[in-house]
């Protein structure tokens, strides 16, 4: 049954583009926020509004009881995660559907299975898709990973199965140095996440990162293509593009072809993205993990194929079939998303909270700006520093780099520092314009080029 | 040669559509613009600006003499004149080519034909194209339209050869009021355009206009494809589609065929539009004009396309041939333009320039806005009332109408009254979405329909 209300327990741009989503469905929207959201663009885009809590997360966006309430109150019949927080929870995604509401999301046991990213690995060694390769199961003591280590050798990553999203990774060069920090990742991840399980992966080197979006019904299965995000800075990614601009003749189609059957063999259900490791000079791709909610990234697989992957994610909540076949999804031109984050790139991006005291929205063809900003808005400084993503495409990669520097040339967020100097730098890079890159390089680039990341008083703040 | 310093002839919303275009391909902008402007975002986006003298626009962007000082000065080695003032002036063009500038569109000839509405039907004629049935050539008199009139019947309309875009049309519904307004037409028309040349064509009751966007090289010749404008008040656009959405099957074949003849047979050079009547009951088409130059509502076209207009006119004035094979150019989803005027549509669309005090621009997939606005300009009252165009784009149209309403629900003008809510009542229309209209058809709703149009304070101003 279609939608009627949706509940929103998110905040910022995916708060606000869940909302145009939802009002071009002719869903009613209801924002559920934090009280220093109170003056948030989502809070007044949205039909109407519940305080769930004061700051940080963990008194509100976290806590599942008051969400619950907040459905009721406001006769919510479903409830849209967003990304980050409860997205991937499968406590909140079991207690939202034991409440008689819809979650915007696949199972909660699918939920559970790709947030254990050892549980993870082996679905998807089973569904025949290549993993990295590292320990099969948790690894309960240094002993039990002497025979896998031999077969990686060093430098090894290790990760905690309640990791994922770059979290809880820790790189030992020699067996020293593995021993003392499988004890300290173990009793990490343990505090983090509330389970001390690990898993060790050999390290690839010099790749690439390449997911694939896949959108599934329940019973049906298709992907959107691919996407590289292989600019990032401590894990983090900061710049995204579709398609991929190193894939080698045939791979699109294995690579495509994997995720389908990871996503298949779970009966996936909502949108989702499965995440490889690309090694570009042997053309090989290695499973990481699945992600099984929207990513900030979407936009540019919107860009490319025309879908809207959070009106697919509404529909198939409301329980429509996919809208579209796998023959139906084409791609076109280039998209490229840089993340402007309120983060000063001159000085080891330190979160830059304030007042916006002005604002210019870049525009004209091809250009899209998701984001949370209004002019006279007041950064809160308790959340993510994301203030949104701007999102050009093209007819090819070449022009929609030319787009992406003039569109940041017209972006200005006057009273912050913003990362916007950093993407107008990686625009004109000669190494980026011929995708010369790799997981690590931006970290490389960001030492060797600092004196290009000071703003001026004329550039996009 | 390519082009390194563009001057940019003209304001408002087409100013910065060109500066964003030129920037992208590394062109250099020079802005032209009245002392009225000088706080114009169009001013602020360009490289460089020159003031070319005080409103009203007869002492700055139609002033020739000045605007060629302001290209001299500026070291300009092309000039774009974006549509209206003097995109259509031959006289302009020819004097940029006698300077040894390059005029961004066709060649001055091209232009003097097309302008001469007789000359251009007859060019139409030669090349095989349907013109809507009336006289050949001039009428010099009333006795000399006695054989026309008696084909054509009543009513009928009066035109000026010099007029164009709806400009010096009279309807005459007997052979009492035809003689009458036959003088009339005449003298006014010289005093408008310094030509009295008049000719009539048939009514073509309850038409759609129907117009091809052409683009040539000079040799070669595309078209992308058809817009439909039938939601017209006072003959002037206020709402434009991408693909019409009443051809017959085979029409638009046949219909962009046609326009791409008449392009073809003068050499077409630059961005053209062919413009017909379309009768859907029939499936014929008749041709009206040619416009020499880009048009308001060319952003729908870029949508279904993914073309970058101004891009292609910039490259071929610069000597490049056309970027694009006619079977690289195809369509896909549905586009919508709707042009938002500082105009009161509940008070007859009087004008209403004033303080933008606020804004908010909408955003998210789909969604374009092309504009002159950014917070706290000040609309200065000596130009056109257009503030800029929001254009939406989705798979199809019903979903492109959810996507403009849902558009124009976020756009917030403060300080101004804007045809924002006349849009979002057509919008929500079920004739509308229908596509039941032509081209009188707005002007009877507007009869019915004034109690949609009061503004509230909560909706878009």
């Amino acid at each position: 049954m279609a939608l009627r209300t949706l509940l929103i327990a998110n905040r910022g741009e995916i708060a606000v583009r869940i909302i145009r989503a939802a009002r071009e469905l002719g869903i009613r929207t209801v924002q559920a926020h934090s009280a220093a959201d109170a003056d948030s663009l989502a809070v007044q885009l949205a039909d109407a509004a519940v305080e769930i809590g004061p700051p940080p997360a963990s008194k509100s966006y976290l806590d599942i009881g008051a969400i619950l309430s907040a459905a009721e109150a406001s006769g919510a019949d479903a409830i849209h995660p967003g990304y980050g927080f409860l997205a991937e929870n499968p406590a909140f995604a079991a207690a939202i559907e034991q409440a008689g509401l819809t979650f915007v999301g696949p199972t909660a046991e699918t939920i559970r299975m790709m947030g254990d990213k050892v549980a993870a690995r082996e679905a998807a060694a089973r569904a025949g898709v290549p993993t990295v390769p590292g320990s099969q199961g948790r690894l309960d003591s240094v002993e039990a990973a002497r025979e896998v280590l031999e077969q990686t050798g060093y430098p090894v990553l290790i990760k905690a199965a309640a990791g994922g999203g770059g979290r809880g990774i820790r790189i030992a060069h020699d067996h020293h140095e593995f021993e003392r920090l499988f004890h300290q990742a173990g009793a990490e991840a343990k505090a983090a996440f509330g389970d001390g399980g690990l898993y060790v992966e050999k390290v690839i080197h010099r790749a690439r990162h390449v997911e694939v979006q896949v959108l599934g019904d329940g019973e049906r299965v298709v992907h959107c293509f691919e996407r590289e995000c292989s600019l990032q800075r401590r894990r983090q990614k900061v710049w995204e593009e579709a398609p991929s601009v190193s894939l080698a003749p045939g791979v699109r189609e294995r690579l495509c072809a994997a995720a389908v059957r990871l996503a298949e063999a779970v009966n996936y259900r909502g949108a989702g993205t499965v995440e490889f490791l690309y090694d570009d000079e042997s053309g090989e791709f290695y499973f990481i993990e699945m992600n099984t909610r929207i990513q900030v990234e979407h936009p540019v697989t919107e860009f490319v194929t025309g879908l809207d992957l959070i009106a697919e994610m509404l529909r198939i909540a409301g329980g429509a079939p996919l809208s579209a076949s796998q023959e139906q999804i084409a791609l076109a031109g280039h998209a490229i998303e840089v993340r402007i984050n309120a983060e000063d790139p001159a000085s080891d991006f330190m979160p830059f909270p304030g007042l916006v005291s002005d604002l210019r929205i870049p525009g004209g063809p091809g250009v899209r700006f998701d984001s949370l900003l209004y002019p006279g808005y007041a950064i809160p400084p308790f959340y993510d520093s994301l203030l949104g993503k701007l999102i050009v495409w093209a007819e090819d990669r070449p022009r929609a780099l030319a787009r992406l520097g003039r569109a940041l040339a017209e972006l200005r967020v006057e009273g912050v520092k913003t990362t916007a100097p950093l993407h107008s730098a990686l625009a004109a890079d000669e190494e980026v314009k011929a995708a010369r890159f790799h997981t690590r390089w931006l970290e490389g680039w960001l030492e060797h080029n600092a004196a290009k990341l000071k703003t001026t008083e004329e550039g996009a703040g």
